[in-house]
């Protein structure tokens, strides 16, 4: 329908990047793109962090899970929730203990993903790649020390961009049907909805891996429902985040 | 640089729309572009909600908040964080108790977030105006019976989406240097930038007030730091949440 729908729709997660940067023009555009976001009556609680440090790239990279391209793309930006700056703004004017209030979490962790995608459209529009990288979460206590984060403010997840090196295949989606309703959520079609999408996905995971993998949708989420990340809760405690 | 990075530079928050229709071609193109975003794991922890009920949309605008363009925009869509699915997909597979851990509730709020950036930013392509609405979680317990919500769903934000019947001025953001950092989360200049920003916003409050008000940025922050939504954390419970 027009360019920008085009390339929303082609999206798709690059792991491998050229070694051309990514200049200080587009890094301010992709910046200024991700300032434009909504956010929740203008509080704007989140930060970036930008990490250009090589050894502390490296040490990062070693915190995510080993993901070389954390280590190795252009530009990998850290994207925070940021609850500090809006108590710094707030304690000016208002005399009584700030809250620390799961509300407060939930809108510092909107805030964050709305500026990010943002972020990833405008690097996309200019012919760059990018992944989210959900592994920040693996050891967030160490990742927040070497950050430097202050209370209130937590690592969301991580971005790596630069200019794509490979070309993957696009992953298809769960079918609309059990994604979207009308009105109320309709519980009735999920069953074979669920199946029509693991026969999908199987033959994607046969695709991309030149028949060695055949794992369905189920098969791959039933992966994620172990014990996964299970210290979220105590390090964001630690953080000052009493989600109250 | 291109048209999708000025697009996204020129968001603002649309709260007027005229009769005209959003078509069926626009909200599947929107909604295809919400499908493509960046999920974690390929999890696609959310749904989306679209009301085209009369009567349940005025009632989701009186819960919200009284927001009279919540009953009357074109199309008014409610995006949910879903753990259910994957829930019931992962089940399939897995013997255990499926942990509800406060990990998971990130991972459908952030999934739920990316899904409804990119439908914004298709809506906006298409000469669409949107405008997010937390007023959702207000009384989210209403909210997630009237759609019929189930265990581990909660809203986290409703979007209007019409034609726009109004231009608003566009509402500076934070300086670069209070949300960008290279490296560490700097404090040293925090102060300052409040400061300079107070004086942006107050300016841009009496442009658009014609002089009526002047409320610097801090002021306005001071104003959500109240009690505001203490219920979500009892809510998400009840919906099924432990944050584990």
């Amino acid at each position: 329908m027009n360019d920008t729908i085009t390339l929303l729709q082609q999206h798709r997660s690059i792991r491998k990047f050229t070694k051309d940067p990514v200049t200080a023009e587009q890094l301010d555009a992709i910046l200024a793109a991700a300032q434009q976001a909504s956010t929740s009556s203008n509080m704007q609680a989140y930060s970036v962090i930008g990490i250009t440090d090589k050894a502390l790239r490296s040490e990062l990279a070693k915190l995510a899970g080993n993901q070389v391209y954390v280590e190795e793309s252009p530009v990998f930006l850290v994207w925070c929730a940021d609850l500090y700056r809006w108590e710094q703004a707030a304690g000016r004017h208002y005399e009584g203990e700030m809250p620390s209030t799961t509300e407060n979490f939930i809108i510092g962790t909107v805030d964050a993903s709305l500026a990010a995608q943002n972020a990833a459209v405008a690097a996309e529009s200019l012919g760059l790649g990018i992944v989210y990288i959900g592994g920040i979460r693996n050891q967030p206590q160490r990742v927040s020390e070497l950050l430097q984060l202050p209370q209130h403010v937590y690592p969301v997840f991580g971005m790596c961009i630069g200019v794509p090196d490979q070309a993957p295949l696009d992953r298809p989606r769960l079918p609309r049907s059990a994604v979207y309703f009308e009105n109320t959520y309709k519980l009735d079609n999920l069953s074979s909805a669920i199946d029509a999408y693991d026969e999908t996905l199987s033959a994607y995971m046969k695709a991309r891996s030149n028949g060695k993998a055949d794992t369905t949708w189920s098969q791959a989420m039933a992966g994620k429902a172990g014990p996964v990340r299970i210290h979220m809760r105590s390090f964001l405690q630690k953080q000052g985040f009493k989600l109250e």
